[in-house]
C-alpha cells in the first residue's frame, strides 16, 4: 500500500508559464488575477520570467509586477530566469525566489536558450552564486525531463546528470519538468527514482502538463513516489512556446480536488481556486481547460 | 513498487454511454463510428441498451443496430439492461454480453429506473437467468459506487452488499463504476481492496468519468490495484442523463496512449483510435474533451 503524503504544496504558475505563450494583457489584469489566485490560500506563486522581452512579450512587465508583490506577505513568490543576466534582475526586483531552467535534451536547449545542456548545466554556478549574494533561494527546474518533441525519449540519465550537478552547485530545490506533456504514471515513479537518490536533503518538486490527458495521473504518481510539490496553473492556463502542440498546465483546481479527496491537504479553498480559473479564463479572453470551472467541485452535484 | 498488468482490456462504450445523452443520431452514422471502432483493434463494445426509448431516445434503435453486428466476428458486442424484460429484447436481438446496473444509492436507483437498490439487486436473479438460458454471459455494473448526486459519498458497504449478492446469484463479471465522475485515486484503490476479496474469481472492472479531471488517475489507480477491464469512450464522449453536470466518459486514446507509454498492452492502435474520435466528433456535430484528438500522439510533435 503506497503511504501518501499528509500535505502537498502547489505552486501556482497561471501568471508565468500560463501567461507566456498568451497575447499580453495589461498589468492591470495580471493584478486581478494575481489577487484572485491570493484568494485561494495558495503559499507559493511563480510570478513572471526575467527573460527576452523580445522572445516572450508577454511577461516584458516582469519588474513593474514584482513591484506590486509587498501586497502579499503571506506568498512566496519565485520568478524564472535563463541565464546569470536574468537572475541579476529577478534579484534588482526584489524577488527572492529564483527557478533557473535546464533543458536535458541538447535540441529543446539550443531551441530555447541557444545554447546545449552542458553549457546551461556550467551556468548554475553563476546563477546560484547570484541568487545567495542576493540572499535569495534557487531551485533548478529540469525541462523536457522525460521527452522532447526533437529528440524524443529523454535518457534518464541525462536528468540524473543535470540533478547531480546542480546538487553540487549547492542548489536549494529541483524540480522535473513534463515540458510537453507526454510523460505517464509509470516513467514519473521511475525518473523520481532514479533522482531523488542523488540530490540528498534537496526538496524536488514536479511540473506537469496536461496535454495527452495524464497529467493528474502523473502528479499522483509523483505524489505516491514522494514528491510534496507540485506546480499548477489556474484553469490549466499554459503551454509552451517552443513545443508545438503543447496546450496546459494541469489544472490548480483540478489537482486540489483530486489531493484534497485523496486525504491530502493542499491549503487552497476549492470555491476560489475555482473562481481564479475564472478570472484567468476572463482576463486572457478564452475557454480553459479546467475541468472544475465546467463541472463545479462534487457539492455542486 | 506497484507490480503492473501486462495487459488491460478496454471496452468502447461511446456507442452505447457515449451517445445516450446526445441527440439521437441516423443508425447510418452509427454504423460509421462503429467501424471506425472496430479498425482501433479493441475487442469489446458496449453497442447500446434495451431501455426505455421514450426515456433513452438516442438508443430506440437497438434491435436494428443489433442486427448489423454480425460484420464484426471478433469483436464481443455488450449492450446495458435495466429489467428482466430489456434482457429478454436484448438476447432476442442477438446480444451474447448483457450488462445490467444496479445503482448503489437508492435515490439514484429511484431516479434512473424507478426502484431502490434492494429490489434492483433482487432483479439480478431473473436477468441472469435469462442471459444464461440464451448462452449469453452477464455483467453487473454497480453504478454510483463512490458518490451520488443526491445522496453524497456511497458507503463502500452498499457497493459490497451488490458485489456479494451478484456472485451469489452466479453473473459472471462484475464492474464498479464512477457515474458522476467524482472519484479519485485514494477512494478507488479503497473500494477495489473492499471488493475484490468477496466476489471470488469473478473478473471486475471499473468504469470512470473524467467529469473532474480525475479519470485517468483513477483508472490507473484501478489498474494499480489489479483491475484488467476498463470502459472509455472514443473522444471522451458521454455523459449521464440522470447526474447533473455530468460529461464525459475517460477519452479511450487518452487511456491507450496513458497505459501503452506505462508498458501495458491494450490492443488499440493510437492512430485509429485518434481517427475514431474525430469521427464521434463528426457524427454528433460538436467538439469532445479528448486530450489525444487536440494534441495528437507525442509521435507527431
Amino acid at each position: 500500500m503506497t503511504t501518501l503524503p499528509g500535505k502537498v504544496a502547489i505552486r501556482e504558475v497561471a501568471l508565468r508559464d500560463g501567461l507566456q505563450i498568451e497575447k499580453p494583457i495589461p498589468l492591470s489584469a495580471k493584478l486581478e488575477l494575481l489577487a484572485a489566485i491570493a484568494a485561494t490560500g495558495v503559499r507559493e506563486v511563480e510570478v513572471t520570467s526575467f527573460v527576452s522581452p523580445t522572445k516572450v512579450p508577454a511577461l516584458a512587465d516582469a519588474a513593474e509586477l514584482a513591484a506590486e508583490l509587498w501586497r502579499y506577505p503571506a506568498i512566496e513568490f519565485s520568478a524564472l530566469v535563463a541565464s546569470p543576466g536574468g537572475a541579476a534582475r529577478a534579484v534588482a526586483a526584489g524577488l527572492r525566489s529564483i527557478e533557473y531552467v535546464v533543458c536535458a535534451s541538447d535540441s529543446f536547449s539550443e531551441a530555447n536558450v541557444g545554447r546545449s545542456t552542458a553549457d546551461a548545466t556550467a551556468a548554475i554556478a553563476d546563477i546560484t552564486a547570484i541568487a545567495h549574494d542576493a540572499g535569495a533561494s534557487i531551485e533548478v527546474i529540469i525541462a523536457t525531463a522525460w521527452d522532447c518533441p526533437f529528440d524524443g525519449p529523454t535518457p534518464p540519465r541525462r536528468v540524473t546528470d543535470i540533478a547531480e550537478s546542480a546538487t553540487g552547485f549547492g542548489v536549494d530545490r529541483l524540480a522535473i519538468a513534463d515540458t510537453i506533456g507526454t510523460t505517464t504514471p509509470r516513467r514519473v515513479t521511475d525518473l523520481i527514482a532514479a533522482v531523488r537518490p542523488i540530490i540528498g536533503d534537496i526538496p524536488l518538486g514536479a511540473h506537469f502538463h496536461n496535454t495527452r490527458g495524464s497529467g493528474l495521473a502523473s502528479a499522483y504518481a509523483a505524489v505516491s513516489a514522494g514528491v510534496t510539490r507540485l506546480d499548477a496553473s489556474a484553469g490549466g492556463l499554459g503551454g509552451c512556446p517552443f513545443a508545438p502542440g503543447a496546450t496546459g498546465n494541469i489544472a490548480t483546481e483540478d489537482l486540489a480536488y483530486l489531493l484534497g479527496d485523496c486525504g491530502i491537504d493542499t491549503g487552497i479553498d476549492l470555491d476560489a481556486a475555482i473562481a481564479a480559473a475564472g478570472v484567468a479564463s476572463s482576463v486572457v479572453g478564452h475557454g480553459l481547460p479546467s475541468a472544475l470551472l465546467a463541472a463545479g467541485d462534487r457539492r455542486r452535484d
